[in-house]
């Protein structure tokens, strides 16, 4: 089965906001068996998204679309849905009552983003349009928003029709579109999608060593996605006898494991601040970190994960040479003599925060993220970092390169590498 | 002229990373007044590349592609442009040159995140595809990588061909695609993109404020964008002469002023991190931060503005209850009374990182990000904040809705504004 997923929005054609509704609708899908071909984006046009969903109706077996439901003039998907699928818009009327009793319950229906409510007094005209879907249309209740979703199908093709508002999307799906697709795949998952994860290797590197792993006629596939927080490498199997499948992954694994031995912190697509809280929990540890180059970034990070506060006593950012000495304890005279940015100082600021927070770890990370602060010896991309725990300090320096928000995540990451590291070896 | 953009690779279409090129490529266009019709991600297939890069030289006056140009074989965008322009692969003997060159005097290129050198000591044989391109291609020089990008038009349509590698994409655009681009629409900019940023309003309430604004004939569009971060009004106008144009566009941001006021944090489409150190910069003002449920985030986007530490003294992540005590001196009977999560609180850690910091502005900001650590009277989304200067301390609270990355993002979004606000009053 391949899918194909349709953004619409011209505001998705303007701004510099990534699109966060295809890729929630990738990794589901992924986890599903589904692979998609194509992601399109396409303005609030008619022309335009007549002609790919046209396209899309012909070439893919799976076509997901999220946007342009709303009870403006300019969003145009159901009419554009009818017109390439030949239906009529036909009024619903239960869902226009559902509609008329939320309204009258709660004199307001969920309008924006502050949870605020709005004072109208009576449902406005415009949500009526809201009830109208394609004829033969299977509805898709949208229990947080006035835009339902629906399901069609043509000619052996589905088409599955979503709002665009991200919190109103994931709960439709959830409610009901992964339930649906299970059903349309049934036990015939076409692949299975493994995601490996590396830090500390160069996509060079990790290339080389895996180009003899895979070839096309075992049904496996191998690719490798570079970023700031490392190499990723995407296994794809397709599905044989489900006992020769998870062999021939675990095989693989088993493979990647003895070429990369620490290299790899998650075998099943995990961030890496997920990865250290979770080590962190399972051994009862408490950490504490004295951020200065990535600025709190380290914390924002690991307080991402639902939980932290088991395991993330305080943070400091110590972002003046006088926060250094004041809040950790390290001596002025370090500083003079090293600079800020120099593993005595990494190592005075881990030990410090551990001290003053009484942790069994302190995280101490300094470096230069650029533009400017380099000097003849330091360049920009420099850091030195230092976890201090009860039977002494671990020091690492690294020169990475990059712009100044990439260098923060690559100083993050490793970072949060060091203490996931130095957990497995305690 | 009407563009559209492709990016060409499987590993788009596999995982839950946000694809940014694109995001880069529309931001830039849009400065040089050129629209965006349709964005495309396509996987490593000959067969779908090629369907899709027919159907844009027919249908855009500017076609722009990004990836699929390593040096191995499943990198497929020059094979395929190739061969739907109808011109050879020819080998450019000065690109070739150059690379050879390169790699001996480096020993090396640049082949990885982590800076490290490769240990190579001969140029490996498959760089050599590196230095073929189509007949008649413009070469957009790589100075950071080896494959080239490069420039073709066929029939009037310009195809504009880049690298995937984030970094090196943007390096030759701005080297080279920037100024080719500009010579291309000349004096003929055909719309101008404003973006007025808000915070604190509904998408409801910003949509009602603004329906009687523009009428279609006037040649100006508005489109809103609702986030995390506030709503967003795009404001799209089709150039007439240019002093018309410019009186439409200032008086339609005069009409948005007095109906807004201090909601609109910028004019320009910034970030509010950077709007609030402009202000504090422009001040000489110093700001120390304690952060409790926003982590570190505060400090992490402050942080992303180059040259902030003129005006970030510290911060504190102040996550336990004990390192609120110990090191904000907020008294533990007022979080025993109150609770953690309290107006009060959130006076005490803006007051306490301002006294203990001695900077002129200290915010402190508690709530709960949830899922989870809510109580029967503090809902998930209730925060807390406070700005602490020389002459009092202002104190707001909000209950917001959304998930917890959603609602960090909020946090430190409100917590920010709350700064920005004192500033324009002060």
């Amino acid at each position: 089965m391949h899918a194909e997923i349709i953004t619409i929005g011209s505001e998705l054609l303007l701004g510099g906001r990534p699109e966060t509704n295809s890729l929630f609708l990738v990794n589901e899908l992924a986890r599903l068996g589904i692979q998609i071909k194509w992601k399109t984006v396409v303005g609030d046009e008619e022309k335009d998204i007549t002609e790919v969903l046209k396209r899309a109706l012909q070439r893919s077996d799976l076509v997901m679309t999220t946007g342009g439901l709303g009870s403006t003039l300019d969003d145009l998907t159901k009419k554009v849905v009818a017109k390439v699928t030949r239906r009529r818009l036909v009024l619903k009327e239960d869902l226009l009552q559902d509609l008329q009793d939320r309204f009258q319950k709660r004199r307001h229906l969920p309008i924006g983003l502050l949870g605020k409510t709005s004072p109208l007094e009576k449902m406005p005209k415009s949500y009526e349009r809201q009830a109208l879907l394609p004829s033969q249309a299977q509805v898709l209740k949208n229990p947080v928003g006035t835009a339902s979703g629906f399901v069609l199908e043509c000619g052996g093709h589905y088409l599955v029709v979503l709002p665009g508002v991200p919190h109103e999307m994931r709960r439709i799906f959830a409610d009901s579109v992964r339930g649906i697709l299970q059903k349309l795949v049934r036990g015939s998952r076409p692949f299975v999608l493994q995601v490996i994860r590396t830090f500390g290797l160069t996509e060079v590197k990790v290339g080389e060593a895996t180009k003899d792993l895979v070839e096309p006629s075992a049904g496996q596939k191998l690719g490798l996605v570079a970023g700031s927080t490392g190499v990723d490498i995407y296994i794809m199997t397709r599905m044989g006898s489900a006992a020769k499948t998870g062999d021939s992954i675990e095989g693989l694994k088993e493979t990647l494991r003895k070429r990369f031995g620490e290299a790899i912190y998650s075998e099943e697509g995990r961030d890496m601040e997920e990865v250290v809280g979770l080590a962190l929990k399972k051994r009862g540890l408490q950490l504490a970190i004295a951020e200065s180059c990535t600025g709190g970034l380290i914390g924002h990070r690991l307080t991402n994960i639902p939980g932290s506060s088991a395991y993330l006593e305080r943070g400091v950012i110590c972002y003046s040479d006088l926060s250094k000495i004041e809040m950790l304890q390290v001596p002025a005279e370090i500083i003079a003599r090293y600079g800020a940015v120099s593993s005595q100082v990494a190592i005075a600021l881990a030990e410090g925060v551990r001290k003053i927070s009484k942790t069994d770890l302190g995280l101490g990370v300094t470096g230069i993220a650029g533009p400017g602060g380099d000097t003849p010896t330091k360049a920009v991309g420099l850091v030195h970092m230092a976890l201090a725990y009860s039977e002494g300090t671990r020091q690492e320096s690294f020169q990475f390169s990059g712009d100044r928000v990439g260098l923060k995540l690559f100083f993050s990451q490793a970072g949060l590498d060091l203490i996931r590291r130095h957990l497995l070896q305690s």
